[in-house]
């Protein structure tokens, strides 16, 4: 039934693995690591059964979270691990320095969150048509480069992957590398969170769309996808603001003496750890407050699908930090890729 | 205190009359006239003592509630009110052919949904130029018009206002057009509705800053000030969400039977009249299910605000829906302003 | 040697057949067409032999020269033309209402004049993903179109054609139209001419890349392409005004008494006919002045080269002008292609 | 007589002081200093007399002159040079790093050559609204900066100067830096050259447009402007190519057997010394080439005018150029603004 299968759907459409994931139930088939660098932390998931519970395809998922990236310390920290991240997963791919590779950013132009794709691949250092040309000897330490924006089926007509795999086949690299926007499935994600994998992009699978995948099984040569959560869609914020109303009213019971003198705006219960008893959720929100996260997640997709609202959410100062985002996104990408690159 | 007043300032932070508004209720001081065009209403407002109910200035406020905009048809019906709409303002206003316009288009370029002022005026036709040429002969069915982008204060430093003052000081206009995207109170609004008013406008405050009031009071010439919402905030989607959660479950309730053969995606129950009684609410909602529509915003406010996550809800198809609203409002502007415009 | 090549190159360098070609001397392999409507003159060539005697491939070529079309009435008057003329060439190439069509838009959004072909294309109206959604029924008279912008090689790494050829394989259009801008071989063209032709199209020739065709040849579908000269080169510029000013000289000679009365700027000798002698050429230009048009362009080009100052002219206005120019080639393909399109 | 003065104004048209000048003819009122890092020259030209030869107004007049800026490293070395010139202009004008600062981009966004000023703008450091929050503690290493970018008077309908003076009156900053795209007197400044002047400027003179001036005199407040001449008009390039015939034709002449075995793109004789007699020229270009070089730029500037074709010229990547200079300038800008600055 179609309404069984969109309800399936949403909850496993989450792009990030992290989402899917809880880090300290390592089990078989399954690896985890861990490292942090100041404020930023790095996951990587390695899955090695193709049949695992994750639901996800083999290959290494590397997770890293980081803070505003709009602070200009944050950003060049950021940048380092990336480039480190990006040059092990080179390795690990037995990518060597003479090796051709396309850089592909998909997504629109023209609309502010979903622009990352396209503004990043701008900033890529391109090569390959000096290799083009007989006459010309290229300097060996920048490898040869191309890049592209596909644009989207909206305006072309045409899917991402139906492009995308036109060219490859044209111009043959040896491994290609993707940087997408993201639906995120949390508020806390949102322009924090940098997926790095080898196993695959869904192009638009962030908005419901069932496109065609890129991966090694449909372009022949190693993918390398990188993806920003830049947007949540309407029935997480819901759903997330329902499980903050929650804590918000255990932080102040339990703080209800000194929040009287701490004005509202200051009350970062955020990372408050306390909870509600069963009996307090449901004087307060009724059947609701029982509810799994899951299912409330669920019931408000319900509520806001027939009615068309499902809209999309942003921050406000969203066309600033995709400016940043996708500098450090370049940055790292040349540096990782051509071994004189100066910034 | 502080807290204190972010809570009130939200509630009256609608820049919307509707908003504020029952239709039904005319009463001393404010005049009430309603009209529809098919698909297209018109709702009349003109608050004639300085102190009223509404709490909002002296004035005509013309709100224009239609369909979506990316259909043709819509969009040219759309446009032929608005020309007859702002041509009854101008003669209110008792604004002659020979007098000079400034047309101004607040807001963020760079952002999507508050690009709309900039995308505006970017498609008004501008003449001024050529009245400032001692040697040419204007056409006189081309009215002086001058059009002007000021940027918004993050990127300028300059506070909107300021410029326009200056502006207008300088270059002396007889009246004064500014179009500016606005945050929406309600979900149903957005995109859906446009206000004209010549009570003048406050630039910014659909983002919750202080800043000065554009109006004749402070630009001494008529202000004629159109709005349109493009956003709405998180915590407007949020309370709205949980209104429709309840009208959901008195649908669902209400047409039990007949559901379990209809799709969820098809249960439109949006404009659903039933109510669940206080016990239902309570059951399903708790402590919630019982506030007021109000007292959920502030509630929701309350929780979002803290943690900084009042982020901006828009639809999924913005930069298309801005790029056609701002098409009718620039031809029905050339169209009001020059007699002989043609599109 | 390269030297003489490159003299050779520039001088067949012209995409425009008007250039080449003496429209009275009609011979075996190539039938000529003229017709006129208001301002607009249409230019039917046709050549029907390979081995021709203007070195152009077989294939028809239609020229059409217009006016200012920043003026609504000759944008109008244009498109109207246009219309016309493609929906004969569909019919020559027995191109029926329900073949697929590939848009194509060649060019640098970035540079003002090279920018017409993605400026075009993002008007054109693309209907191919509902024909590619099985359950939507799409309304036959809008024709199953996609778009495409290839992009630079400069930007990409990538040749154009390249990138056409791997999608024209995957999606499999029956037919391809390409918009580009071309470089023109004489002041008097740019912006003012339209060449429409089957016989394919070089992307970059007007660059001086020797980039791959794309054509019948190449892609094994018709392919139209539009081009429109929107930048002379900077050898270009100089031959012809030392042309213009042999005759401004010849002008001011006949009209001596008269013109000590008329302001420089007044003195329009464009379409003078009169000729000096070649005594008063030599004493005028020396032996510059009795060089051949050709010559002169040889020997400017031969100057400018060397020093790296073969630079590109364009209008002053030529912004406004590619705005203008790219609706109105939009409007007219949008035209041509769907049965029920309505600007 | 309109056109006399039509002919007078093009030949004082020039903005940059070195196309007037002669560096050895110091003069009283004249002072003349230079100066060389590597490949930039820094010549620094201070007028204390009103009237003098040049005609121009007193002040200080620094012209640094520099190799291909889309190399990294002269981008960088540039870079130092402006922010010392900048610096030395504080210090010249008595400005301290208290004074607050208004930054203004004049130009056309939508042309590319005209583009400078605006790109520059969008990458200055603004901080002037955290100034005016009365709560924020403002990090006094950070100068009081606002920015603006008025547009075009054909896009706006008014100039330039009333819209900066309007600006200025109501934010009354402590002084004013400007930045244009200047139109060039010669080929090889294009792109090569940058001029700071402390004696204002007069916007659109690069275009023939008789505006208001900017400086000390206009908004009471000293007023720093920074010119780039991205343009030269065609009637330059045609003159300009005519002196380079002649070389052209001196070179070869003087290298008649080496010559033979140089391809003709590789005779670089940009730098050749030598000149042709008096005879030869005669010979070669007739009474053309006994002209001088103003006198040839009249003459074609005379042809040019009366048929419209005083074209505008740039090189084939002004869009990178333009981009990477707005990069150099608003660096240098910010680094001489903000003492903690950091790229």
């Amino acid at each position: 039934m179609k309404q069984e299968k969109d309800l399936k759907n949403y909850s496993i459409r989450t792009d990030l693995i992290v989402d899917l994931f809880d880090v300290n139930q390592e089990e078989e088939g399954i690896l985890v690591k861990q490292e942090e660098k100041e404020d930023i932390k790095i996951l990587e998931v390695t899955i090695t059964k193709e049949k695992n519970k994750l639901n996800k395809k083999k290959g290494k998922y590397i997770t890293i979270t980081y803070q505003d990236v709009t602070d200009k310390k944050n950003a060049k920290n950021l940048e380092q691990v990336l480039v480190k991240e990006l040059k092990k997963i080179y390795v690990d791919l037995k990518i060597t320095d003479n090796m051709k590779c396309l850089v592909v950013g998909l997504g629109n132009r023209a609309s502010t969150p979903d622009a990352l794709g396209p503004k990043t691949i701008e900033q890529v250092l391109v090569t390959r048509y000096l290799y083009e040309i007989e006459e010309v000897e290229v300097d060996q330490s920048y490898r040869n480069v191309a890049s592209f924006i596909p644009g989207v089926t909206g305006n072309t007509g045409i899917e991402s992957s139906d492009i995308i795999l036109g060219i490859v086949e044209k111009i043959k690299p040896d491994f290609v590398i993707i940087v997408d926007a993201l639906a995120s499935s949390s508020m806390d994600r949102v322009n924090k969170t940098i997926q790095i994998t080898d196993s695959g992009i869904n192009p638009g699978s962030g908005v419901y769309n069932d496109r065609k995948e890129l991966s090694y099984e449909t372009l022949h040569v190693p993918v390398i996808s990188i993806g920003i959560p830049t947007v949540i869609e309407a029935f997480v914020l819901v759903s997330d603001t329902i499980q903050y109303l929650l804590k918000h009213f255990s932080y102040n019971k339990e703080n209800y003496q000194k929040n009287k003198l701490i004005p509202i705006t200051l009350r970062n219960y955020q990372h408050y750890e306390g909870e509600l008893s069963h009996q307090e959720k449901t004087k307060l929100l009724g059947e609701i407050g029982n509810l799994s996260e899951e299912e409330i997640k669920e019931l408000i997709f319900e509520v806001l699908t027939p009615i068309g609202y499902n809209m999309m959410v942003t921050p406000k100062e969203i066309d600033f930090v995709i400016d940043k985002t996708s500098e450090v996104l370049a940055n790292a990408i040349n540096q990782s890729l051509h071994k004189n690159f100066d910034i």
